[in-house]
C-alpha cells in the first residue's frame, strides 16, 4: 500500500543523508496520506546506506503498524502528534543536526536576522520548554509532540509560516507539505542557525530582520504575489 | 544569441557549487556584453545539478528579457543595477555563503587583517547599510544594487579594486572583469571573513594591514608592476 | 590465529577514517578474544591506506607479541590495563579528534547537556588528571591506562556506563563491547563535544540534563527496557 | 635535470590539495638538492589540477632560474633564504590554511598545549613580528625570510625542532627533511591551530604541556630513543 508515498519518504530519507544531516540512524522523516488516514516513517535504528523504500512502516492515525515487518521510528508518537494537530502537514523530519541542536540545548530562540532565515521561515524559529519528569516518564515521544504544538499555540505562532522548532536539549522537528520540503526546511534550519551563532559572536547585539524586510523575503517565495522561481 | 557568453556564465554558476558556496538554488551569477547591450544569467529557482546552458536568460539594458523560457533570478535588477553604474565590470556572483553572510547580519566590515585578503582585495570589504521601508517596498532589488553603489560612492571606494561588498543582514555581491572572477572574489571574501572572524576572536585588538604591506600584497598581484604568475 | 578478531579489528581501524576522525597515523583500535587470553591491535605508525588485516599485532594479556612482524601501536600498554581492569569490554578505540582533543586540553568533561549525549552516554564524559613526572617517565602509557582506570574509580563511574573519556592534554578513549561499537563511541563522543563547545559559547550556563531524562534515552537505547531499534 | 626531486616536488604539491590545505593557486612546495646546488619550486600562480612535473621550476643558490619556462613561485626567494640559513633542511612548504592564517593575524604563537602538538614541534610554533615598510618595500620576499631566521634566532629557536613559523598577518612556513615531511608538518600545524583556537575558547587559562610531558612525546617519535613506528 501506498507505495509511491513509500518512494517518497524513502528518497526524502536519503537526502537527509546526502545534506549531512545526520550520522548513523540519527533522525527520521515520515510523510501522510490524510485520505487513507496513514503515514509511512522509517523504521527505529535502520542504517541509511541499508534502508529499502520495502522497509518503511505504514502507520494509521492511532499510532498502530498497519504495514511493515520493521518496527517504526521510536519518535512515531511524535509525528502522530504533529499530523494531528498541525492538519495541512504532509511531511515532518527529525534531525540531531549539530548547530540545531546547540541552540536546542542552549535553550535560545534561532533568530530571524538575515535573508536567508526570511526566505523559508516567516520569524524566529522557536525553542520548546523542558518536559517535566511526569511528561517523560508518560510518553515521552508523545508528549515532545504536545509541546511542539503547546510552543506554537503560546507564541501565537502559524505552522504552515514557521514550519521548524527545536526541542529543548534535544534537537529539530521540521514539517512540510511532503517529505522532501520537511528535509529542505531542516537544512535551512540549521544553516540559519549555524549564520546566527557566528553572527551573535560578530556582534551580540546584531539587529533581527525589520518587519518589512521580512515580509519582502518571505512573500517573494510564499504566498499569492510571490515571484520567486518559475511559478 | 550570445552563446559563448552563455556558456561561460553557465560554467561560472557552477564553479559555485565546486567551491561549496551555495545550497539549493541560492546564488546567481550573470556576465555582460557591453557591445550587444545584454547580459546573461541564471534563471530563478532553478537548480543547479539541472541547470543547462539554454536555460540562462538573456536581459536587456532596460532590464527586459529579449531571450530565454524561464524567469531571470529575481535579483535581476541588483545586476542592472551594478552593470549601469560599475562601467567596467564584466560578471557579477551573489551567494548565501555562510561566513559573509555572518559578517552582512552583524553589520560588520570584512576588516583587511591579513595577505590573504590584500592579494584579491584593495581595503576592507564594506557592510552596506540597512535599506528603509520605503526602499524595500518600492523595488527592492534595484535598491539593493543602489545601496550597494552609494556605499561605495560614500566611502570613497574603487569598484575595480574592492570588488566586492555585503549587504546588510543579506549577503555578499562580487565582480570582476568577468563571471569566473567574480566567482573567484565571492570564493575570496568567504574565505577571508572566515579567517577575520576566527582572528578577532584570538585577538579582539589585531590589528589592519600597514599600507605598504596591502599595497605590496595588492600591487604584486594588480597593476602595471604585478610579478605574480605567468604574465 | 584469530583470524576473524583481526577481520573485526581491521574493519573498525578502516571506520575511523570513514568518519573522519584521524589524520595520518593518529588513532589506533583494538579487539580482545577474552578466551584466548590475547588481544589484536593496529601496529604503531602505519598509514590507513596501507593496512591490511595481516599487519595487525596479536598480543597477550603480559604485553608481549605472539604473533605478527611489525611493532604493535605504542598505545599498547595502555589498551592492556583497560582490558586487564574493565574486565566486560571487548574493544578500544583511540584518536586524536579535534573536538575531543579541545576538552581534554582545556581540562573540561563534556557534559551530558543533549538526548544526543544520553542516548550513548549516561552521565558526563570525564576528563583525566595531568599525568606526573614519575608517570610520565616510569610507563608513559601505562599510566595512562591507570589514570584512566583512577578516574573511573574516583569518580564513581560505570565504565560499561559511560564508555569513554578525554585524557587530560591528549585526547579521547573510547571502548565497548567490540571495536566497532568503541569506534562508534569515538564518533558519539567527537560530535557530543562539538555541539557542547558551541552550546556552552551560545549560553554559558546552559543546563545539564535533568536525570529523568537522561534515564529515559539512555534506557531507551539500553539494557532490559530499551524499545529503540529492532531487537 | 634532478627528475626525482621534481617528481617529488610535485607529488607534495599535490598532498597539499589532498589535505585540504590550499585554494586555488595559494601555496607552494619546494625541495633542495643540495650537493647539486639548486632547489625545484612550483611555478607561480598554476592552478594544482594542471600542474605536471615538468613545470616544475629548477633555481639555483642564487636565485637564479637554471630550468624551467614558467616563472618560479613569487616566494621563491623566501625559500632560498631558509635553505640558506636553515643548512639541514630538505624541502618547505607555505600555505594560507586559514587556522594558521588566523593566528598569524592575531599575532598569537600556537602554544604546545597537547600531545598532538608534541608529536611533531618541541614547543610553541612561533609568531613573528611585522615587517617594516623598509622591509616590505626593499626585497619582500627575501625579508620574510629573514624574519623567520631572525625569529628563531632571537627566541633560541631550533629550526630542526620547531619545524614552522607564522609569518605575522601573512600565513605558515613550515619545513622538514624532504617536501612530503614539509606538507605534513603544515598539516599538523593547522591541525594544532584549530584545537588550541577551541582550547583557549573553552579555557582561556588552559596550561601548555609540562616539560616532561613534552620531552615524552617528541621524543617517542624523534631521536635516538623514538619508539614510536617501524623503525
Amino acid at each position: 500500500m501506498l507505495e509511491q508515498l513509500k518512494q517518497q519518504v524513502y528518497e526524502a530519507n536519503m537526502e537527509l543523508t546526502k545534506l549531512k544531516l545526520v550520522s548513523f540512524t540519527w533522525g527520521n522523516v515520515s510523510g501522510i496520506d490524510r485520505k487513507a488516514g496513514c503515514f509511512v516513517i522509517k523504521p527505529s535504528g535502520v542504517e541509511y546506506e541499508r534502508l529499502q523504500p520495502s522497509d518503511l512502516v505504514v502507520v494509521n492515525m492511532d499510532g498502530q503498524v498497519v504495514e511493515g515487518k520493521l518496527n517504526p521510528s521510536s519518535d512515531t508518537p511524535t509525528h502522530l502528534v504533529l499530523y494531528k494537530k498541525f492538519a495541512d502537514i504532509g511531511g515532518i523530519a527529525h534531525t540531531h543536526s549539530p548547530w540545531a541542536v546547540s541552540f536546542a540545548t542552549a535553550g535560545r530562540d534561532i533568530p530571524v536576522m538575515n535573508t536567508t532565515h526570511a526566505d523559508t521561515f516567516y520569524g524566529d524559529i522557536p525553542v520548546s520548554r523542558q518536559l517535566t519528569k511526569k511528561e517523560v516518564e508518560s510518553g515521552y515521544e508523545k508528549n515532545t509532540g504536545n509541546v511542539i504544538v503547546e510552543t506554537f499555540k503560546n507564541r501565537n505562532l502559524a505552522n504552515n509560516q514557521v514550519k521548524g522548532i527545536v526541542v529543548r536539549q534535544h534537537g529539530p522537528f521540521t514539517w512540510g507539505d511532503d517529505p522532501l520540503e520537511a528535509v529542505y526546511n531542516a537544512k535551512v534550519l540549521e544553516t540559519v542557525a549555524e549564520m546566527d551563532y557566528h553572527t551573535l559572536n560578530l556582534n551580540p547585539d546584531a539587529l533581527k530582520l525589520e518587519k518589512y524586510l521580512l515580509n519582502k523575503h518571505y512573500l517573494r517565495k510564499h504566498g499569492a504575489s510571490a515571484y520567486y522561481g518559475q511559478n
